[in-house]
């Protein structure tokens, strides 16, 4: 199976487009999973586990914040390794880990992500070049989504910079990834920015069937309804996804798992009339 | 001490601007290694452990490579936290990741490599925007080296573009770096293609004392002439990297580490005309 038909069949049999992130914030852990695990890599491990749990009819997709995991180190990938065997099958997971190197060393994360992980995607960063991503286009069941145009502030730095004759270097990325993911056998994704619409236009027409990962949802405070007119000529797959605003709405009560269910259960629904034209 | 002297101690006192890698790839391990640890993750470490113990007269700098670490997983962190306990005290210790991300997210990669793994500097890769850096800055112990011109051919896809009426975006990122450093208790070094000397020039003009890291000598091929000739007028400490030309010099012979050594001592040799400057 594809890595594109593992995405259709997630996103039609949980009928969602939302993604749940796995982003385990010690410091934000509710209290009673806190008192029941001293030992911190425990108390991440289920604390995220929870989380699949409850959210699991709401959602096809999770996406790890390897940060997260690696704060804690060798304990912290160990985490993340244990958690991905508690991932229902029929899930896709996707590693965020904006990598970004050349030849060997691009390789070297490659085999950490497709084949010690087993992740079926993870996200990079393309600014050493276009090379950088050929590592990981050789299999057919994974997916890779390059950064764009991303939510936060300093994105106008540079990546909504004009570039090349065009808009800005996001387009530019977009249109070479377009050319790129024609002889690729991984699909090539884009993570664009959901809080950025109008810096989004001209990216999504760059590359008009592009699967998408779309982040920037719930705390971070996207518009669904710019995000819809974003998308209204987009066919490929648009990955709608949100973290804090799902995993810690449960804040410290003892019903914890019931909020972020609760939460989950909304933003699928408020997802729904732009989920509706890709359940297939 | 700040990072700029501690590394200014760690060049002083091993006479040498050299950083010598640690990429261990288990492919290319010496064979009688390979024979005496079966286990690739020991393997590993004991080739790192061996490599520091055969360079340390000749270098005061080393970086390691994530991504060869990574594609362990878990066990891959776990030799590289235990191997930094064995890499001698006044070493100058990089981690090779070059990480970037937002928020709460590039707080977490900061623990992660600050807090958790106490190495002293960090690659970072800018394009999300300058204030994916922030979260590094409020540390005078440490540093980052973060990415402007690198020393692939894709390089040539985007960061040595003109951008906004400048030569390069990497020309962009080196002015804004120089500004973000004036205010920044961390110190903000960049990462400069050797091989790309014309690309380099602007760049360096634009940040004249950075601290610079200097990847692509050895099997890459930088050329040293043109190396000196484009620092001529920089004051930044210029660290000068390599990896594979060094640790794999030894290939599967019984006195690899003696290659190992040698083939470091040749390099500290071939860089001393740049490297006497720098001696204080």
């Amino acid at each position: 199976m594809t890595f594109r038909q593992k995405l259709q069949r997630a996103v039609t049999s949980s009928g969602s487009l939302l993604s749940v992130g796995l982003d385990p914030d010690p410091a934000r852990i509710p209290a009673p999973l806190k008192k029941q695990f001293p030992e911190t890599d425990q108390m991440i491990f289920e604390f995220c586990r929870r989380v699949v749990e409850a959210t699991k009819p709401h959602t096809g997709i999770y996406k790890a914040n390897m940060a997260f995991f690696e704060a804690l180190g060798s304990k912290g990938w160990a985490v993340l390794e244990q958690l991905l065997e508690e991932i229902p099958a029929g899930k896709v997971v996707i590693a965020d880990a904006k990598r970004g190197d050349i030849g060997t060393t691009a390789q070297k994360y490659k085999e950490a992500f497709f084949d010690h992980l087993g992740v079926d995607a993870v996200t990079l960063n393309p600014l050493m070049g276009i090379d950088t991503i050929e590592p990981f286009l050789d299999d057919e069941t994974k997916g890779v989504f390059v950064l764009t145009v991303t939510s936060n502030r300093g994105s106008a730095d540079f990546v909504q910079r004009r570039f090349q004759g065009r808009m800005s270097l996001g387009e530019y990325f977009a249109e070479e990834l377009s050319k790129k993911n024609q002889s690729s056998k991984t699909e090539i994704g884009m993570v664009v920015g959901a809080t950025q619409p109008e810096a989004a236009g001209p990216i999504l027409q760059a590359f008009p069937d592009a699967t998408l990962l779309i982040p920037g949802i719930g705390a971070q405070g996207g518009d669904l309804t710019l995000l819809r007119e974003a998308l209204k000529h987009h066919t490929g797959i648009p990955v709608v996804h949100s973290s804090r605003a799902i995993i810690y709405s449960g804040e410290n009560n003892e019903n914890w798992e019931e909020a972020v269910s609760s939460k989950a259960a909304e933003l699928k629904q408020l997802l729904m009339p732009l989920t509706e034209k890709f359940i297939r």
